[in-house]
C-alpha cells in the first residue's frame, strides 16, 4: 500500500494533479459546511478542503490520509506565510489511519508546558516545530562533523562501552556481570584510553561520535549519558589537533547557520584568559575586560588597596559602561562579589563632570583617581568596579560580575576561542595535587613539572564559544616512565598504578607514537547553535536532573532473582 | 614540531626530495655496514637506507622518525611487490621517538598467535595488515550506510542507552542507579520502542548506528555489546523498508568489494525457504535444493516411508551431487541426521549403470526408484539423501546436511536474499506461544491471528547473505488495541501489559502513523564482506565468549563502598 504520493510541502507546483497526502490534523476550521484542515507531515503543512465529506470525527492530531486534487486557492485566501499558501487540496476522501486522544498540551511553540509533562509525552513534544528543528539540526551537525573528518582521512572506530573502571574525575556507572557474578564493568566516561590504544595500534587518525557516561550530581547542563566527538591523531602537535577541530566545528556552523565562522579561532593562553576575562571559558562576544590597576595604585594611602598590594595581592577593575547605578544594584553586586570570595567590591561612577562618585573616592588621591579612570578608559556615565585581593579571587570575581552585567541573551553571535597552556595541576583542598585536564596529558616542560609542579603548564587546550566550554584536548604522554612520574605527583602509589593502569602502562611500552586529541560535546555545540538554554532541548529523550525518565518511569525496581544471577542483592536502607 | 612531511606510501614520485617519515621499524637487515629498514605507517611501507648512522639500537616496532632524501633504488634491488618498491630513503638522521619491548608475537598475517594472547595485546594485533584492513573496512561500511540513508532524507537520531527494562527474548544488562538506590536502568537490547516513539514524534525517516546489548550465553558470533544499523520509516510498507535496506547494503558492498550486488535481492517466503533449503536463513550460493518426494512415494510398500506419509509426515530428499561415498561418510551423516531429530537417514548412490545402491533399494519398487531419481535429477555417481518424518524435522535435517555437504568456504561470492512472511508465533515447549520476531510486529491478517494464531503470518522479513542472517524487520502494530491483542495471545496479563508496556500503549493512542523498519548487524555484514569467520575479527576491542577482556582484565571487582551508594551489596556464593 502506498500511503502517499507527495509530501505536504511539495504540492505548490501541482495544480490540477491528483495527490495523496498523509499526516496529522494540525488545525481544523468549519465554515458553512466546508471544513478546512491543515495537514502536517515532516515536510510542512498543506491546506485540505473537505466539501461534502464527513469530517465531524476528525480531531487534532488524528493521523489521516487525504486523496484529492490540488487547486489554486481563491483570491483573498492566499496565505503568504505558508510555503504552500497559494494552493489547497480539494479532498475526494479522508481516511483516518489512527485516531488521537485529546492532547495533554498544545503542540505549539508559543505554549509553554512544564518540562516534566513535556518529558512524559516527549513523543508529542518532539512534534513541535522548534523541537523538530532541533532534532534535524543535531542530525545535520553530526553529519557535518563526519563529512569533515572523513575528508581528512579519519577512520570512525567504535570502542567498547563495557570497560574496566578507571578514575577520571567522576564516578563510574557500574554494570554487574552475569557470567562473572560479583564483578563489574563500567560504562566509559570517555574513550580516552581506548583511543590512545588505537594510536598504539597504528590507526593514526581516529574519531568516534561516542556515548559517554558520568554519574555526577546533575547540573543544569549535564546528563548521565551524553555524546561527544572524540578524536585522536598520531604524530600530532597542538596545531594539528586545533586545525582539525576548527574544520569540524566550522562545517557544523556552516550547515546549521549558513555561514562559516572566521578561522582560525583566536587563541588565548589560560593566563591571558584569566587575566582579561576572569575565566578559563571566556565569553568574547563583549569587551568589559579586566584591567590591572596595581601599578596605578602603587604607594596609595588607601589602606584597603595598600594592604592587599603589600601582601602580593592585586587590584583589578572593569569598566561596565554607562548605566543606571542605583544603590540597590550596588548592594546586589557587592553581595555577589562577597559570595564569590571577595572581601568587598569598590564601585565608582564617573559623574558628568568627570568626578568620581564612590564610597572610596575620598581615600584616593586625585592622580590615583585619574589613573584609574584612564586605565579603564572611563567616560562620564560609566560605572567602574574594582576588586582587591589575591589574584585568583580578584579576577574570578570580576569575571563573574562581567558576565552578570554584560553577557548577551541567547547565542545569535558566535565567539569561538581557544584557551591554551592550562596549568598541569591544581591544588585540592587537602594540599594534594589533582590534574587540571586528565592524568594522561603531557607537561610542556618535564623539569618544571618535577621541581615546581604547580607552575607546570600542560599541553592542554579548550575550545570555548560564548563562554560555554565545548570541549578540551591535549597532547598525551607517550612514554611509560613519564606517565608514572605524573601518577607519582598525583599521589597514586606504585601499587595502585599497577592495579588500575598497569595494562595501559604496558601498552605504552611498544613503540607508542607521539599523539594528541580532543573531545567535545555534541549536545552543547548544538544547544548553542540552536540558541537553546539547556541541553535537554537538543537531546531527543533526555532524563531529568535526577536521572529520571518520566515517560517510561525509569530507573525502576527489578526482580530479585535477576539480581541474584548477578551475585548482588538490594541493601535495606 | 612537524613529525613528518610525507606518508611512507607517498614517496614514489619524490626522487631527489628531502622527506621526513615517521612510523615503526617493520624489518631491518644489515649488509656490510649498511642497514636497511622498512618503516611502516598507516599508509604502507618505505625502505630506509642507513649508511654510517648508528642503528644498533633500532629493534622491531621501535617508533622512529627518519629524515633523508628519496632516491631511486639501484637496479636489481627494485621490489615490484611494494608500491614504493622503486625508491628508498637515504637517511640523514634516524630518531627514536619511542622504543619497544620485545613483541609477544610477530605482527605478521602468516603467524597465528592464540586468540587470548591477541586480545591481551590487541593494540599490537591491530597493527597486522589484515586486522588494520578490517578496521578500515568497518569504518567505510558505516560511512557508506550513512551516505546512502542521508541521501534518502533520513535523520540520524540518538536514542537513550539507559532505559527501562523490557523483555525482547534475551536478558537485559542492568545498571544500578545511584540517585535512586535500589532502582535500575537497562542497557537497550535494541532501540525498538524508542524508534517507534520517533515515528509517533513525526520523524518519518529515522536511522541510527546503535550500540545494543544482549546478555545471552555467548555463541561464537555474539558479543555482549554489538552494533546495529537501526532504521524506521512512517507511512511505509514492506517494499519501502526492503528497498532502503538494499540500497544501504549495496552501498557497503560497492565500497568494500568494488561492485554492487544485483538489486533487488531475490525474495523467498519463509515457507518456500523452509521447503527448498530447510532453513529460514538459506545459503543460496549453491543449489542442492530439497525436493518433496511424497507424491512419488504414494502407495509405497516400504513401511518406513508409508507409515510417515500416513501420519501426515513427508519424505524429502536432496541430490548431493557426484561424490565419493564411503561407509564412514554414510555413518557420519546418519549420526548428524539423528542428532538433529530424524529417525534415520536414507542414502542412495546412483551407480554407473543407473541402478540404486542403498540399504532401502530392495524395499522400493522399480518405478518408485525411477521416480525418486527423476525428481532429484539424479545422474550416475550422484548421492541422494532422503529423510522421512514430520515436515519441520525432514526439511531442517536436510537443510543442515545440505550445508554440511555443499557450503562454500569463505564468502567470496555473495548471495543476498529476503525471507518474508514469517509466522507470527511459535510454540514454546510448554504449549504457550511466543513471538517469532518481536511482540510489536503486525500480523498480516488480524482475523487469522485471533482464530488460528499458529497459522498467522507476520509482516516480518529477514535479509540473509550466504546463510548468515544479517538482520530482520517488520511492519509494526500502530493501534493500541491490536497491540494488546498480541500481548493477550502471548499470555501477558493485562496487569503485566500495563506495568511493562503501559507507557508505550499510551503513546500509541496519539495518532500513530503506520510504520515499519529494520535492524541489521554491522559486525556480521563486515565479517562476511571481509571473509572472516568470526565477528571478533571485525570488532576493534571484542570480549571473549565469556565476556572477559584479557587486556584490561575486565569485568573486575569494585569497592564495596561504591556498591553501598547504589543500594546493593555482593552476595556470598
Amino acid at each position: 500500500m502506498i500511503f502517499r504520493t507527495h509530501m505536504a510541502a511539495d504540492i505548490s507546483g501541482l495544480v490540477g494533479e491528483s495527490v495523496s497526502l498523509a499526516g496529522w490534523v494540525a488545525r481544523r476550521r468549519d465554515h458553512g459546511g466546508i471544513t478546512f484542515i491543515d495537514i502536517r507531515d515532516a515536510s510542512g503543512i498543506a491546506q485540505v478542503v473537505a466539501d461534502g465529506l464527513a469530517t465531524e470525527d476528525l480531531r487534532m492530531e488524528f493521523c489521516i490520509r487525504v486523496m484529492g486534487t490540488v487547486r489554486a486557492r481563491p483570491e483573498g485566501t492566499i496565505n503568504a506565510d505558508l510555503p504552500t499558501g497559494t494552493v489547497e487540496v480539494a479532498a475526494d476522501s479522508i481516511e483516518v489511519l489512527s485516531p488521537s486522544d485529546p492532547l495533554p498540551f498544545m503542540l505549539d511553540d508559543r505554549v509553554d508546558a512544564d518540562e516534566r509533562t513535556r518529558l512524559e509525552y516527549r513523543y508529542l513534544d518532539l512534534r513541535r516545530p522548534r523541537m523538530a528543528a532541533n532534532l534535524r539540526a543535531r542530525s545535520k551537525a553530526v553529519s557535518a562533523i563526519r563529512r569533515s573528518l572523513e575528508g581528512l582521512g579519519f577512520l570512525e572506530i567504535e570502542t567498547p562501552t563495557l570497560v574496566r573502571s578507571t578514575p577520571e574525575g567522576a564516578r563510574d556507572v557500574l554494570v554487574p556481570s552475569r557470567l562473572r557474578p560479583g564483578s563489574f564493568y563500567a560504562l566509559p566516561q570517555s574513550p580516552q584510553l581506548f583511543k590512545q590504544l588505537l594510536m598504539i595500534a597504528g590507526v593514526e587518525r581516529y574519531f568516534q561520535i561516542a556515548r559517554c557516561y558520568r554519574d555526577e550530581d546533575f547540573r543544569a547542563d549535564r546528563q548521565l549519558e551524553f555524546t561527544q566527538l572524540d578524536l585522536e591523531g598520531a604524530y600530532w602537535g597542538e596545531n594539528e589537533v586545533q586545525t582539525t577541530i576548527e574544520a569540524a566545528i566550522a562545517a557544523v556552523v556552516q550547515d546549521l547557520r549558513g555561514e562559516s565562522p572566521p578561522l582560525p579561532f583566536p587563541r588565548l593562553t589560560w593566563q591571558e584568559s584569566m587575566d582579561r576575562y576572569g575565566a578559563d571559558k571566556p565569553d568574547l562576544r563583549f569587551g568589559m575586560e579586566i584591567v590591572d590597576l596595581s601599578s596605578e595604585l602603587t604607594g596609595t594611602e588607601f589602606r584597603g588597596f595598600a594592604a592587599t598590594l603589600e601582601s602580593n595581592g592585586v587590584v583589578r577593575g572593569i569598566n561596565t559602561g554607562a548605566r543606571e547605578f542605583p544603590r540597590s544594584l550596588a548592594d546586589k553586586l557587592t553581595e555577589e562579589a562577597k559570595a564569590l570570595g571577595a572581601a568587598g567590591l569598590v564601585w565608582m561612577v564617573i559623574e558628568p563632570d568627570s568626578q568620581l562618585r564612590s564610597p572610596v573616592a575620598k581615600f584616593l588621591a586625585a592622580h590615583e583617581q585619574k589613573a584609574i579612570v584612564e586605565a579603564l578608559a572611563g567616560q562620564p556615565g560609566d560605572v567602574l568596579l574594582l576588586v582587591a585581593g589575591p589574584w585568583r579571587t580578584a579576577v574570578t570575581v570580576l569575571g563573574q560580575l562581567r558576565l552578570s552585567l554584560g553577557r548577551p541573551e541567547g547565542h545569535r553571535d558566535l565567539a569561538f576561542v581557544w584557551v591554551t597552556d592550562f596549568p598541569m595541576f591544581e591544588e585540592t583542598g587537602d594540599g594534594n595535587l589533582t590534574f587540571s585536564h586528565h592524568p594522561f596529558t603531557s607537561p610542556q616542560d618535564v623539569e618544571v613539572m618535577r621541581n615546581r609542579p604547580l607552575e607546570a603548564k600542560a599541553r592542554a587546550y579548550d575550545v570555548v564559544v560564548n563562554g560555554v566550554e565545548l570541549g578540551s584536548g591535549s597532547i598525551r604522554i607517550h612514554h611509560p616512565d613519564l606517565q608514572r612520574q605524573v601518577f607519582d605527583i598525583l599521589g597514586i602509589s606504585a601499587e595502585e598504578q599497577e592495579s588500575r593502569f598497569g595494562w595501559f602502562l604496558r601498552a605504552l611500552r611498544y613503540g607508542t607514537p607521539p599523539h594528541g586529541g580532543f573531545a567535545f560535546g555534541i549536545d552543547r555545540l548544538v544547544m548553542v547553535l540552536q540558541e537553546e538554554a539547556n541541553i535537554r532541548q537538543v537531546i531527543p529523550f533526555p532524563k531529568t536532573q535526577t536521572g529520571h525518565d518520566p515517560m517510561t518511569m525509569s530507573p525502576s525496581p527489578v526482580d530479585e532473582g535477576q539480581l541474584a544471577e548477578l551475585g548482588i542483592a538490594l541493601v535495606e536502607e
